[in-house]
């Protein structure tokens, strides 16, 4: 069942790139790497998104932040995607009486931006097809990989057929489970980790108000802290909200000990009261959709002499908390880009230098990432913590060249992640410090809380 | 090439036992289980190896410790063992020059074991075999599990044939490389890593003298340390050494900078000057051996109900720097002997208590044989660290009940891994706060520094 290169006729020749996986990543990079001026072959193991409704089994909505934006202005659509993203300025707490809190993310005018995952692959995939330089290949799953002799075996998913191509530069961008890190995988001393939480998620729909309005506050991304899990929900441009249920898979409360509708409609109407008259379709919905796992994968090396690169997912898949696995897989398209300017096309130093620059920064957002369930599902439902953070941007706002909390470094920044991890762990001490003598807001201005700070922040210099 | 079920007649039946791989854990496992009355079919990939002379890749000696000691004395082989094991004593290092330095490894008597790996394997195969309730099947690779039906396929590597059988319980001790455990990685959300060292070793030789006499100290562990990299070496019963080098790939000094026997031979001149007359066959065994590579394996569950159950490097490959991987594996099988003690046949109960004892104390072995490279490597060439271990052998002597060193902890002792290195990381601090008293041996018994160790001793309660 396997015929010769059907290749594209300049497939081979030095300036011919392929491109496997046109999800997100993959589809914005082989747009970076045509506006350089490269042949770019795409393929992508499912049909076309933009001919078939449906998407495999992944979330609806995803928040875009600055590293995510900066990409996509580079490839000019940033305009384009801002008219139909949802600015989130705050988080809004939901407690089990329906009682609300608030945070802001940011500065007055920073949010982080609800956009449908679906809607933004497809607007990436038109733009690639309407550049000469690239060409789209649907329903081909990569089945092997020959790196020695730099063959990709493709598997057409209609047709059963297999074809197998050559390739000079290959970019697996086939996401989590990828089909190019199998084959890195197999070689020689591979490191490879593949971690699990004991929690699943499940998503769930608020639907639009009866003129199509948004149901709870548009311009926020909601949040039910429950200490051991959670519930959260991101506003679409329809009016209806996408909810996320955080949950252990086993154990008292969990998705094991919830098996009949009784028993969600209960445990829904004890926890999560306010929902219940916004989610009519929940013990439907909660039986219909599948429960997913949380995984983070860390592998290296990324590169393969200059024939392949691992991006994105593919390389380091992490857990959704801390909004940054698409802008993290985006940062690396801007990371490459730059390689590419500055180096040439001597790829073999371009993919050196990008998995020696990247691997720690992925590191420390797959970190973050975990670190940041415990905030969410746990911290931001305790006053004291919400003070905290609330101190945290007075400082930032009294010393903004020397100050930023960690969550806009990570969010606002283009700081490598790593450092901002860094530069968090440090300032989470110095605040450990602080709120020792800090029992309300107003107690920031007190001149001996004042003294602290500014002690504080000259041994910072 | 699949033909149905040509299990022994009582396979299926309650008591009747599967063990995958007949290596020192698996035909030890055997022994075990065969102890307590159930019917064992124990399956091996390789060749019988007391027929074969060949033994794949792995190393030639183990060094044997308490640990390891006691499972073989609950299986009654101990004092047959304990006739073809060469106690080591001490560490010797050999400086550039050739000159020695000693450490011992605990009190007087103590001592870790250098015994060899087919040997020992020999031994354990004989004693299965001799076991009527015990059934050996070699060169029967597994090729396939399927953890619903509970079969195995098996294929025969002298004929090709393939077959299928049931069972009930399967015990996976197939190695580092375990295709047992190939099977539960693909079973959801699977907890798995594999990390590589940066680090190879390749064995080498000293031969006896003309007499079969050993040309270095018979009863000691060999040493060269070089800071980044190392040499080491074993007594055999014969009067030779095994050496093993463990040298970085890549780098200044390297397999990868050492191509020809000439480098290898002027290399060897300079920094291991004292072993040159000893190795006539030098290059020759230099670019015949094998380099072979150095993985920490970590995976979980290791339990899939009570139908799977994975012991020893199949769960737990750990790099050689404690001499601690036959070791643990050995307790694996004191542990679970004991828990079938406790729980009776309730395998669902022993297999998960059994994982929830051991993942921690294997997680802290494979910590622990990383840590002991570096000091292996570079700080037993310190007079300073020699000095903070005598030291150290004070404190223990004049505080037996408060003090133990990490290393007689791990080897000397049966304390859980995970205790010995918690208690040894509070010891080190401690240490490195009394050193800072302390510069020579005498300086133990100075009045301030008496009161010093004591005041430490009353903290620690």
């Amino acid at each position: 069942m396997s015929t010769a290169l059907p290749t594209t006729p300049d497939s081979g020749s030095p300036e011919a790139l392929t491109v496997m996986g046109a999800g997100l990543v993959g589809s914005l990079l082989s747009l970076f790497l045509a506006r350089r001026g490269y042949s770019v072959d795409v393929y992508e193991r499912r049909a076309d998104m933009r001919q078939s409704g449906t998407v495999e089994g992944r979330s609806i909505n995803l928040a875009l932040s600055d590293r995510g934006w900066r990409a996509l202005e580079e490839v000019g659509i940033g305009d384009q995607i801002r008219q139909v993203a949802i600015p989130m300025y705050r988080r809004v707490m939901h407690d089990v009486h329906g009682n609300l809190s608030y945070q802001p993310y940011g500065k007055d005018s920073q949010a982080i931006y609800s956009v449908s995952r679906a809607g933004l692959n497809r607007t990436l995939l038109s733009l690639a097809e309407g550049d000469a330089r690239i060409r789209l290949h649907f329903n081909q799953q990569c089945v092997g990989l020959d790196t020695r002799t730099r063959k990709l075996e493709l598997r057409d998913t209609t047709t059963g057929e297999e074809q197998h191509t050559s390739f000079r530069h290959l970019f697996g961008t086939d996401g989590a489970f990828s089909a190019v890190r199998s084959a890195l995988q197999k070689t020689e001393r591979y490191n490879y980790s593949q971690s699990y939480l004991e929690y699943g998620y499940k998503e769930l729909n608020i639907e639009p108000g009866p003129a199509g309005e948004w149901l709870l506050e548009k311009n926020a991304l909601h949040i039910w802290p429950r200490g051991q899990y959670m519930m959260i929900a991101l506003p679409n441009l329809d009016g209806s909200f996408n909810c996320t249920l955080y949950f252990p898979y086993e154990g008292p409360h969990s998705f094991a000990s919830l098996q009949t509708p009784a028993q969600v409609q209960d445990f829904f109407q004890q926890v999560f009261p306010d929902v219940i008259p916004l989610m009519p379709e929940l013990t439907d919905e909660y039986f219909r959709n599948p429960t997913s796992s949380l995984v983070t994968i860390r592998c290296f090396p990324w590169a393969f002499g200059d024939d392949v690169l691992l991006l994105g997912d593919a390389s380091h898949a992490i857990v959704p908390f801390y909004g940054q696995g698409m802008n993290a897989g985006f940062e690396d398209c801007t990371v490459l880009n730059q390689l590419l300017e500055r180096l040439g096309d001597d790829w073999s130093a371009v993919f050196a230098e990008f998995q020696q620059q990247r691997k720690p920064n992925a590191d420390a957002i797959a970190d973050l990432a975990v670190y940041n369930f415990e905030e969410m599902r746990d911290r931001v439902g305790d006053p004291r913590f919400l003070l905290q953070k609330k101190i945290e941007s007075k400082i930032a706002a009294q010393y903004p060249d020397q100050w930023s909390p960690l969550y806009s470094q990570v969010t606002f920044s283009h700081t490598p992640y790593a450092d901002a991890w860094q530069n968090g762990q440090l300032q989470e001490r110095i605040m450990q410090r602080l709120m020792t003598h800090i029992e309300s807001e107003a107690d920031y201005d007190r001149p001996e809380v004042q003294d602290l700070v500014q002690q504080e922040m000259a041994q910072r210099g």
